[in-house]
């Protein structure tokens, strides 16, 4: 049995810098067609000038691949309506962090402090680019992303055209969230479609699946799973694939990031087989996000196989999720 | 400023085997009176001949420290009354873990597998032997602990006279429910008095937090903390105190437990200073206890005094809890 997939888009992918950035981004760009890429490096992607820069060094890493980086940019104050028209051509979102938020304070505090970025959000509205959030508030950690909903709420009814996307979500309150309003958009990664927190914390502690947002409950993972089977529209995969090497995982204070990019599709296929819905994987991987991001990537063939594929204890330094772990799908070539 | 305690005792330490019980067992025996030993060592501690030698090996580590380490049994489907008769001389308690239930059954499945083993729990009433449970359900690691307080209740009800301890207890419902019935009765670890899940994996993963039961939220901290402050007759503290080497902990998986006997009286002291509530210490960390297990230890005082104690950052290759933290209360002599 062989599966064809037309080029599978990962709506979210750190690919780091450096010897990190030479390491991991070959292995997406032989899977995937093209890649919405984080701008949280250190410092962070801000300027148009960053964005060319950064561009210009993943292009050097992936060779001759084909596969498009999507830029983005990352969330800051100074932005205005000038820089942004600017930017426009060059990205095709912005990314949202939590840490521009004064930490510790209540959620309504965070209201009153989006007021002084209105106009921020306004003027992405009017040049269509879409905002990417990856946030949570300062609550338990269990209920950070549920108590955000209410300003996903307030963002989405003051902005109608502005396409917000809920990255990476986690919850079933968010999975119910994402059907409310027509310009709320929601990305799910592959590793929060298998884990709970019960994989990280109930027998040993389990470093290497520790992401944020953190894996939450059973019918957390449920309604997730449902809706990234459904053929909804609304709902794009990402990996997050997050690399780090084996010294910051296993140590006194562990990374949170799960690397995935070299299997997810050979997972993905095997759950959506699993669960009888392989003819919907194609939606969820590439052709949502097409319609949510206006764009038409350059055609790419990745082809499955029906066979056998152990995934490796280590690529480089990194432990990947799932490693040893034997998955029914293998990629071709 | 000084503080005098009396007879301090651990109602819950694990002090291992061979190397490992050299390096601890003379921690505790300095700080404490006595201490309830668990038996869950590999094999565990099941028999009269096992309690006899596993108390010698702990009389031998601690040398000539004033220490009295009371002996516990595993808790076994092969118990009865007149092996227990022939135990009760040389045993406080029995400790019945979860293990010996059959894993992924629901919890009233439990309840059938416990009828088996009602002529035990009635021996024990009988010989007035105190049954310590530490217990969770199989379900979601946040909702195990709660999930059990029917069974507790179950067992609370039929076997009035027997004494029912819930061990290292976690939740804001334990702190509720161990007021219900009288012959019920609970500990609290230090570091339950501390952490909350936000604190193991809020920013970073922090294995040396990482032990079983797992921390739960802020409003259950709150309700342990109440408790442990109240001069509430029916609470004892137990350290639970757990080493693992460094190995075992910042490693692919990880061992859970946290290593707090050299440093719990201090922890203690600040903390029960901080809530204006110093006079009640002695009873949460002695009086209680000798109540409830109808015991009268040797008399030990142990002088704590107001002076900065900096944690060291290793005992041997033990990380300890709150490492590097500097304590306003530290132990003369």
């Amino acid at each position: 049995m062989k599966l064809e997939i037309e080029s599978p888009l990962d709506m979210h992918l750190h690919l780091r810098d450096e010897k990190m950035l030479k390491c991991v981004a070959p292995l997406s760009a032989k899977y995937f067609s093209w890649a919405l890429i984080m701008p949280n490096l250190i410092p962070p992607i801000k300027t148009l000038k960053d964005v060319k820069s950064y561009k210009k060094r993943i292009k050097k890493a992936i060779d001759k691949e084909i596969f498009t980086p999507y830029m983005t940019i990352f969330f800051h104050e100074e932005l205005n309506y000038e820089i942004l028209k600017e930017l426009k051509p060059k990205i095709i979102a912005i990314k949202m962090y939590p840490d521009w938020v004064t930490t510790n304070s209540e959620w309504w505090v965070k209201i009153i402090d989006l007021k002084k970025i209105w106009h921020i959000f306004e003027s992405m509205e009017k040049l269509k680019i879409p905002l990417c959030i990856h946030w949570e508030t300062n609550d338990f950690v269990m209920d950070r992303e549920k108590n955000f909903i209410p300003i996903y709420e307030m963002l989405a009814k003051t902005y109608k055209n502005l396409k917000i996307i809920m990255e990476h979500i986690t919850t079933k309150e968010s999975a119910i969230f994402v059907e409310k309003f027509e310009n709320v958009f929601a990305t799910i990664t592959l590793h929060h479609l298998y884990i709970t927190l019960d994989d990280i914390a109930w027998w040993m502690l389990q470093p290497h699946l520790f992401c944020k947002p953190i894996a939450k409950r059973p019918e957390d993972k449920e309604a997730l799973l449902n809706l990234a089977l459904s053929w909804n529209k609304k709902v794009m995969f990402w990996s997050d694939s997050a690399p780090h090497p084996i010294h910051k995982k296993e140590t006194k204070y562990c990374s949170a990031g799960i690397f995935t990019a070299p299997i997810v599709l050979q997972c993905l296929a095997e759950l959506f087989e699993q669960n009888w819905k392989l003819k919907n994987l194609e939606h969820f991987i590439s052709k949502n996000a097409q319609n949510i991001y206006w764009i038409k990537p350059k055609k790419k063939i990745i082809i499955l196989e029906k066979k056998d594929f152990v995934i490796p204890e280590l690529y480089w330094d990194i432990v990947p999720f799932k490693h040893w772990k034997t998955i029914s799908w293998s990629i071709r070539g």
